[in-house]
Parts: structure tokens; C-alpha cells; sequence
């Protein structure tokens, strides 16, 4: 008799953005003329680039011809955007990473949450407290998780490290020591980045204790900080110990487009046996590649023009997160983020509870954010504002908060 | 310390189409000059119909400007392509399957090959033999196959159902209950289709030893016997034992688009647990949602242009199909398939082994066919064909052919 993977009876609740969409969907029921800003999930507004809409209708005719007709792409993807990816993301910056060191796929989420498929199910799996739920959630469905303690709103067999004011949410190492550790900076939901030192120091780490980095540079782009390292292949040693999930969605919108790459050296090796070809094995086995049309689209992001319009872009979020950030700290909230990343982190006011300033913003000034006790226990008492709205709304938004 | 997956180490050798690839590379390398005709991987070959073309460059322009660009899409897809699929595919049928009973994805592959995920780590998996290596190789990745057997060439965990000229490819009732059952018909890589009689017998035989069929229908356009069944939800019962995989990529040609499918009932539960939100969970965690574009191109397959012009493409590989297999029974080759599928099953000549016959192609013909034993052992002596050439190709394979 077919039996369930009961792994998934330790899922708690529903995906935290799903909760938050069912409330939004809920609210605008009951309120169908409220004019709701969304702040909430991290999805971008602007629209594609000009480069990049030349690129796709270019590619689309391409699909209409027998002759320049593209069926199944290589498995690690197309050369063309594996080489534009290491000029522009690595080589540019003076490290060592081969096209072939790249894996291109539908997107960080998909390789973030794949990825531990690799590694043994008895790994001691490191999380930042509070996380992107999805590097937990997996780990859950895989097994690792442990049961949920209800109480701590923990799960027993992870090793969770607190990312709190008082350590400026970059997370100290571990009192046991982990074999896979995830990472992502800059970071959601915080919004903090990490320092090269900091980030070198954790390599070291790793290192040491035979530990992979998993981490997500998702966020990238918005590294205003010139000293800031945007890759983890920046740090010394790096290529043995880590493995890097890189998107497109944030960087230049392609949230409705679906594209990203997960960056493994062929040094990186367990046992003897090397991590690249496990993950090449996995790619080739269990997924098919990514559109032609987009990865033309992500080749479009490194050329002249769609470089300087995806700038602009960016440019015109981090003047929102700017915005936010100094609007709020005048109205008298206490924030974090929002200089090196598109995320505000604030603490709700007045001791409010993550989803109880969820549901006062949501019914009251009819602003949609994240609930910061949604990336874990120590999320709680904060609050994610994203900068991904207009500046109008941005605007808006804070004159709302402010009326409240 | 980290240490990996020990499941991989099971794996035997390259996924089949990438060892293919690769003596490909290396005959062009060799032969510079030589004209290969590839009707080895299932790959189609007609460029993208052109109302498809005519949805995409409508989606790229939406995607370029503010009110009408889309970020991340639904958990589930966009409900004008699940209302369609459900219309086109299930209630012009007269099969009940509701638009949230639909999970699209980027194509047949990857849910074949996840879906397992939500099963049992112990659970005893079935497939035929010859079989499609990916529901195999994602089992083995998963731990249940055991280790493999060099003599029998076959894993000692996993049921394998023989597919012989014998049972004329249609597997019986393995001896010993398995509790996932994979079939798919039309069959890849033998051509053969199952009548809807055997197919309800895999279905009551399911209901009957609480076994889940995962039924992999990504041929089923190419079925011209009115009388064969589309999609195992004709059957009776199927909704409560049967999880359906759909494919743009072979009707419409959608294997550079990325776009798919799987069909599962609300009442398909398994301890009382529902299989459907627990897929909804995996596929809002693990995964994103297929490209805007590439969902309003799916829509557009059912439009009157689409159907229509796809209909077209699907004769023109039917008519291949047809010649492929007659000039090759006039040849004298014992030929399977090839009347409700695309692929041609044919016994290589002489007692040839699968991997010298397709040597001896490759090397003496410059034609690029799949070895049958690539797929199993009852594959061995066996050679499959695709349709998805163009009829210059398939002419021109079978004059090289009768000159072996």
C-alpha cells in the first residue's frame, strides 16, 4: 500500500507567503474599494527592461523558424549565458570560475531547496534565525528536521543561530558543529550584509570543521557598499567548501520570467567524490532546462544597455528602501537593512507581535508586509517591508503608517 | 562533516541521452564532414506554431510595461491556462478534473521525476522494463532501488514488469504488491498504446492493493485509435489511485519552452491524508511557477489557430512515424510502435547488441538512434527510432539503412 512521506506531517502551517497572500485575498474580499499597497512579498513592479523585451521577441522569432529552432538546451545550460555569467559576475571581480562551473536553472528557490538532495540525510543542517523558509522547509521534507518543539517554535535536529540586534544579525558560529550551513547576504529578511572578514571567517570555518556553505547571493545587485563582497567565491578557499545559488528576479525582475544559477567549483569535493558532478547528475536527471527565451532574456541583463537600464531599476528601489528606512527612523521605529539590500527589518511598535502589526498594517493602513516571526522565533517583535513598490507607494505608505 | 547522498553511487553510468550525446560529439569531432540525422533523443525538429509565436511576442510586450507585467505567477499557474487544460484536455472528454485539481510546472521531467518526494522513502516501486530512465534514476537517487545488480543489470529493490514482444509490451500484474506503479502509454520508448480495458485493469488492480499509479501521458496526442484512452482519468476510479503527468513538450513542441503539467484529484487521499495538498505544498515550496510567457503560450495551443496548426505539426511527424515504420518492415526489420506514438521499436538485425547496433548506425550510416538497452534489459536487441525528424530525414535514414 502506498504510503506518504511522513516528514511532511512536520511542516508547520502553510508557507508563510502563501498565509500572507490567503489574508491579503481574505481583506480584499471584505474590502473590495481599499487600495492596498503591498510591501509584503518580495516581488519586484517594474516592469522588463527595453534590452531585454529586444532579446526575448528576438529569441521568440528564433522559435518560429526551423533553422534557428532551439528544442532541449544543454544540460547545464546555454555556453552563451555561462560565459556572459562568468565575465560579468566573476571574472569582472578577479575569480576563478569556469562556464562550466555554472548551473543554470529556473531559479535560486528551485536550486536552494534541491540542493540538500545531495548530501546525506543524516547532515546537521545550520539555519540563521530568523530565515527564508524555504532552506528549512526542505530540510524538513527531507527528513532532517526533526519534530516541531511547539514551544520553542524550533525543530529539535536543526541548529538554528540567532541573527539579533544584539549581534547585528550576522550570525556567530554554532556550538555544535554543522555540515551544511546556509547563508544568504544580503540577507533576507534582515536586510544586513556581511563584511568580507566576517564572510572569510566563515569560510575558514568550514574549512576547519569540513562543513558546505550553501549560500544565497540572491541580493547581490543592491550592494551599495564597495568593500562589501558580492560572491562567497571572493573569499579565500571558498571553491572547497561552498556553493553559491545566484537569481535574476531580484536583480532584474525576471520574478515572472524564472532564472538563476547555482555556482559549484569542480574542487569542491566530500569524500573524494566531487559535489559538481553530483549536482550535474541531478540536473541533467531530474530537470530540463530553462527556456531558451529566458536565458536569452539573462543573457540580455550583461550586455551595454541592459546593464545600464537594470541599474537604473535597481537605483530606483534602494531610493524607496532609502526612503523608507529614513521616513521610518524619523517616525520614531527602530530599522535595520534597507542600505545594501531591498528589505526594511523593523521592530513592530509597542511590543505587537509580528502578525498582530501584520494584521493592524493589513486592516487598518491597508499596507501588506511579512511578519517577521514567519522566518523564525527570533523574527519575532520584527517586521519586513520590502522596497520593491513605487516610490509613490512608498511614499504612501509611510504617510499611512504614520496616521496609524 | 559533510558527506553526500550514497544513493548517487548507485547510479550506473551517465543518464542515457547524455551518453548518447556525448558519442555524438565525439563522431563529429572525428567526421567534420559527416551529415548526422539525430532521430535518437525525443527531441522535436518543427519550429514553434505561429499562433504561439503570436501569444508569446503579446506576452513579452505585457512583461514590458508596468499595469500589465506579471512578477511571480500563482502557486498552481494562471488560471486561464489551468481553465483551458481542463476544457481541452479533461472535459471534452467528459472527464470531472476541476482547474485547482491542475499543477503546471516546466514539463513532464522534472514531475516525474519530484513527485516521488511525497511518497514513502519505503515504499516498492514498479516500472516496466524497457522503461523511461528518469522514474528509475530519481528512485535511485531517493534510496529505493538498493543496490544494483551487474549481472541482472537491474536494481534489486525495484520491481521491473517485463515489456516483451511476448505480452505485445503491455506489462502484467507484477508477482509481489508494489505500492508505486509507473506506467506510460503511449509507451516511451517502445511506441505501443494500451487499450482503456487494460488500462482500467492497472486501475482496479491499484484500488485493489492501495497502490498509486503515476501515469506519465506525455504521448498521448499522438494517439490516432479512437478507442485508446488520453488520460488514465477515463478510467473508473483513477481519481482515487492515479496521478497524471502531461507534456507541451511533444504535441506542441515545447521542449526549448519548458512547459507541463500533473493532474491530481482532490480525493486521492492516502491514510486519510490528501495526496493533492501535499503536491500543492512541494510545488509552492520547492519550485516557482512556469514563465508568464511561456503559460500564455500553452494557453495558446488550444486556441483554433493552435489546435490547428499543432494538429498539422502532429501529422507531419505521424506520416514520418508511418514511413519509418513501413520502409522498415519492406527492409525486413521486425518494427513495434509507430502508429499511436512517436517512436519507432525496432529489433536490430543479426542479434546485434542495442549499443552496437547503435555503433554501426552511427559510425556506418550517420544516423543517431537510442540503444534500447539504454532503457533495460528487455530493451536489449531493441533500437528506437523518433519520429520527429523531417521526412527528407526519415527518407534519407532509411536509404542509409538498406545500404548497411
Amino acid at each position: 500500500m502506498a504510503t506518504i512521506n511522513e516528514n511532511y506531517l512536520n511542516l508547520q502551517g502553510s508557507y508563510l507567503f502563501q498565509t500572507v497572500a490567503r489574508k491579503v485575498r481574505e481583506f480584499e474580499a471584505g474590502n473590495p474599494d481599499a487600495r492596498l499597497i503591498k510591501l509584503g512579498i518580495g516581488d519586484v513592479t517594474q516592469p522588463i527592461a527595453p534590452a531585454i523585451l529586444n532579446a526575448m521577441h528576438k529569441a521568440v522569432d528564433e522559435m518560429g523558424a526551423a533553422n534557428t529552432f532551439h528544442g532541449y538546451a544543454p544540460d547545464l545550460g546555454y555556453e552563451f549565458l555561462r560565459t556572459a555569467i562568468v565575465e560579468n559576475e566573476y571574472r569582472k571581480r578577479g575569480i576563478d570560475i569556469e562556464p562550466d562551473e555554472i548551473f543554470v536553472s529556473d531559479g535560486a528557490k528551485s536550486d536552494c531547496s534541491n540542493i540538500q538532495e545531495i548530501f546525506d540525510q543524516n547532515n546537521l543542517v545550520a539555519v540563521c534565525d530568523p530565515v527564508y523558509p524555504v532552506y528549512v522547509d526542505s530540510n524538513v521534507m527531507a527528513g532532517r528536521s526533526g519534530a516541531f518543539n511547539e514551544e520553542k517554535k524550533l525543530y529539535s535536529n536543526l541548529i538554528y543561530m540567532p541573527c539579533t540586534e544584539s549581534n547585528g544579525f550576522i550570525p556567530d558560529f554554532p556550538k555544535i558543529n554543522p555540515d551544511l550551513i546556509y547563508l544568504c547576504f544580503p540577507n533576507n529578511p534582515t536586510g544586513v550584509a556581511i563584511t568580507k572578514e566576517r564572510l572569510q571567517a566563515w569560510v575558514d570555518y568550514a574549512l576547519k570543521i569540513g562543513a558546505v556553505i550553501l549560500y544565497d547571493a540572491a541580493y547581490e545587485a543592491y550592494i551599495s557598499d564597495d568593500t562589501l563582497p558580492h560572491s562567497i567565491f571572493e573569499c579565500s578557499g571558498a571553491e572547497y567548501c561552498a556553493i553559491e545559488f545566484r537569481s535574476f528576479s531580484k536583480n532584474a525582475g525576471f520574478t515572472g520570467l524564472r532564472l538563476g544559477f547555482t555556482v559549484i567549483s569542480k574542487k569542491l569535493k566530500l569524500s573524494g567524490k566531487s559535489v559538481h558532478a553530483m549536482w550535474a547528475r541531478r540536473h541533467g536527471t531530474k530537470y530540463n532546462g530553462a527556456p531558451y527565451i529566458i536565458q536569452r532574456a539573462g543573457e540580455a541583463v550583461y550586455s551595454p544597455e541592459g546593464n545600464q537600464q537594470i541599474n537604473a531599476q535597481i537605483a530606483t528601489y534602494m531610493k524607496n528602501a532609502q526612503f523608507l528606512k529614513t521616513a521610518l527612523k524619523d517616525a520614531g521605529y527602530t530599522v535595520y537593512g534597507g542600505e545594501n539590500a531591498p528589505y526594511i527589518w523593523l521592530k513592530t511598535p509597542n511590543g505587537l507581535s509580528s502578525w498582530d502589526f501584520f494584521d493592524l498594517l493589513l486592516n487598518k493602513a491597508g499596507i501588506v508586509g511579512t511578519p517577521g516571526s514567519g522566518f523564525g522565533p527570533n523574527g519575532e517583535g520584527f517586521f519586513r517591508l520590502t522596497a520593491f513598490g513605487t516610490y509613490e507607494n512608498s511614499v504612501e505608505a509611510i504617510e499611512r503608517i504614520k496616521g496609524l
